[in-house]
């Protein structure tokens, strides 16, 4: 099979895995699996959640953990404009953590499948040295988007807003208390179903949604797409806590809600002459589709480079 | 809702869940999630393994440890009678480990599931401090077997044999080598989707797998169905190198492998008038469903206690 994804160690591996399975994998590189399953296409992906790496136990509550990891899944369907059915969760859990702690874990993860239309299908419970959640997302897409999809001439667009989830890291890893805004953007992201579902009907032509920073996850658009992205970072609508974090940086706020991953916005292309009207999420024209590859980030005028995260660098 | 498991501290805890979840939560103390989806009745599962936890990696190989994980959430789609379509697997690894290491293992995932007719459709690749793979897998089923239906007077049967698996773990933990046919059994198990379809087909009642060992896994069942089952486990299909662990821990060999997790074989009750003809696997009655509640294991005449395996006791 071919598989098509940015730059980065952690997609080597990716590729490497898609190499191994030949026909076996199917849909490997999408935000979902995309699979025809009684009547209709299913839409699946799976998503894990590490303590020490995804998120600290002094920074969230256990709901919020629980909230956080399943959004993240969650965040994939939208990005396939699927709606979300169910989700299953896998925990894995020290042995001495209290009784409790899977009960308040889920509870977080119920109610952010509550707030778009999905109920708790099932999991596993096991003991392992590090706490760990990983969610599996179901829905349907009767009008699925993908990454690949995208044509020279279409606009791209952001919803909300980027780079609260990094302010509020940045601040946490500098030992302050982050910005209340920044805060809850980190800890109870809110899956865009509505706006995929919305943006599927509307004619996009491609979409992911912004786990890694806008930085890296457009180059998976790009390469996809088969196209470049020309993305004007001066537009970017910039979240809560991103000013002050970005002025204690020294960096502009743009560079910094470019490199910020885990507002789990959607980016997606609409053609030129689709105007957003209606979205149910405030939606800002951020770039456009050129001939070529790769992104163009373009900053007061000038080129810029940024790296994005990569759990393998 | 409600939900009926027996008894465990790990059973605790996920009963603690489905009170939290409520009306939320559906199906959890099934083998599978079953959902209708699409024109269908579809088949959901999820399971973690963990390093020193399900498995050592000096153990088994990557292609190994893969193949294990996804075999133990195959083994729950086979439980409930359904097919077998897809997987996604969650690997988590640490930074430092051989790059093509998550290649190797889900060329093992994608064998098991070849093996069974499924596709793997997807995944998501991240860093953290343990190996660990939570397996999530879907498929079909459209005659649904769950632990619920037992009724007395049906006869109990099981596939294959049991204790292999405890057999090989027993022989590393002591520090020798084990048995081939042993460390086959926990390294390659089987997932017996072809026996499940089959079951569901010949009228079966009620049907589990046995991963966390027979005398947990039957409490479970009978707790779901409102009976109690009565093992007679002279009659136990032992498994290979039982005998030679037993020995050497001075213990009968059927309660060594009534105690085995992780063989994945089923365990299942039909009705008392129906012969198990043309069942793709080996099968052995083993028992009897009666009014009551319970496990009762009978050995040589009398009644034995034995523990199984909890992760959080």
């Amino acid at each position: 099979m071919s598989i098509s994804l940015g730059p980065g160690a952690e997609f080597d591996r990716i590729r490497a895995i898609a190499a191994t399975l030949g026909a076996r994998a199917r849909g490997l590189g999408d935000d979902c699996a995309l699979v025809e399953l009684g009547a209709g296409t299913v839409a699946l992906s799976v998503d894990a959640s590490v303590d020490g790496v995804h998120f600290r136990r002094d920074w969230l509550a256990p709901r919020e953990i629980g909230w956080r990891a399943a959004a993240g899944a969650l965040s994939d369907l939208a990005a396939a404009g699927a709606s979300a059915r169910g989700v299953l969760v896998a925990i894995t859990l020290p042995r001495d953590d209290p009784a409790e702690l899977p009960a308040e874990l889920m509870a977080g993860v119920g109610a952010v499948a509550d707030s778009v239309g999905a109920a708790v299908w099932g999991g596993d419970l096991t003991a392992g040295p590090v706490l760990s959640l990983a969610v599996t997302v179901v829905g349907e897409a009767s009008r699925p988007l993908r990454r690949g999809g995208a044509s020279p001439g279409d606009r791209l667009w952001v919803s909300g807003t980027l780079g609260g989830a990094r302010a509020a890291l940045l601040a946490w890893l500098d030992g302050r208390d982050p910005d209340p805004g920044a805060r809850a953007r980190f800890a109870r992201p809110e899956p865009r179903t509505g706006l995929g579902q919305w943006a599927a009907a509307a004619g996009a032509t491609a979409a992911i949604d912004l786990s890694d920073g806008l930085a890296g996850d457009a180059g998976h658009l790009a390469a996809a797409s088969g196209v470049r992205l020309v993305v004007e970072l001066d537009r970017l609508p910039v979240g809560p806590g991103v000013a002050r974090e970005a002025a204690s940086a020294g960096e502009p706020p743009p560079t910094l809600a470019a490199r910020g991953g885990e507002d789990y916005e959607l980016l997606f292309t609409l053609p030129a002459e689709v105007e957003p009207t209606g979205a149910p999420v405030p939606l800002t024209a951020i770039g456009r589709v050129e001939r070529g590859e790769g992104v163009r980030l373009v900053l007061e005028g000038t080129d810029v480079t940024l790296q994005s995260f990569d759990h393998f660098r």
